[in-house]
């Protein structure tokens, strides 16, 4: 039972899309996450996920549209849609999703990665 | 599938300690909530509870000890402990927790509120 500071392990990372979790809540994980650039299609078959972004802006690729989110803005992808992350600027993002989501969804890429603790 | 942009519907909605609902996800409500003064003293007996403050400052008392949580800093109260939440000036939470969550836990009072979306 520790308060966690957004800010603080947001700082203690660099890398891009690579999840880090820092709190688990009900069988899910609230990671944080650096994004810059295109991420790869993907879905998730049986979980619904949620992107909140902390500072900058992502757009979030749809099959059939797209959404645009700034700061202080969320987005829930329903499980199942294709979705491709796409950050043209360095973004920060809140992510919960159950504990068992790969990045990637239903693909292995080199992209794929698996998340540790900060 | 539509974003949501957290100050704009924290601006729909004046009263304390009355979580609304604003997205669902893997049978969790992301909850948005105003809280000024002392809330009741109770407990969820089988879910998490996080707590994100998104504006001002929240106290979360507990009975051995407390935490204090500033903008952009997030708690989890794990089922089963006791808490009371606590802001001297009005704090803006995102909080999270199963569908089924009463927003007074275990104990019905005059606090207890059935939440509506927003």
């Amino acid at each position: 039972m520790k308060k966690i500071n957004l800010v603080e392990k947001l700082a203690l990372f660099e890398e891009h899309w690579s999840p880090k979790i820092v709190a688990e809540l009900n069988g899910h994980h609230v990671k944080l996450a650096k994004l810059k650039g295109e991420f790869v299609w993907h879905r998730h078959d049986s979980e619904d996920e949620l992107f909140l972004v902390l500072e900058g802006r992502l757009r979030i690729e749809l099959r059939d549209g797209e959404v645009s989110l700034e700061r202080g803005e969320l987005f829930i992808v329903p499980k199942g849609v294709e979705h491709k992350p796409v950050a043209r600027e360095e973004a920060h993002v809140l992510l919960l999703e159950p504990v068992t989501t790969v990045n990637t969804g239903t693909v292995r890429t080199g992209r794929t990665v698996d998340p540790g603790w900060i």
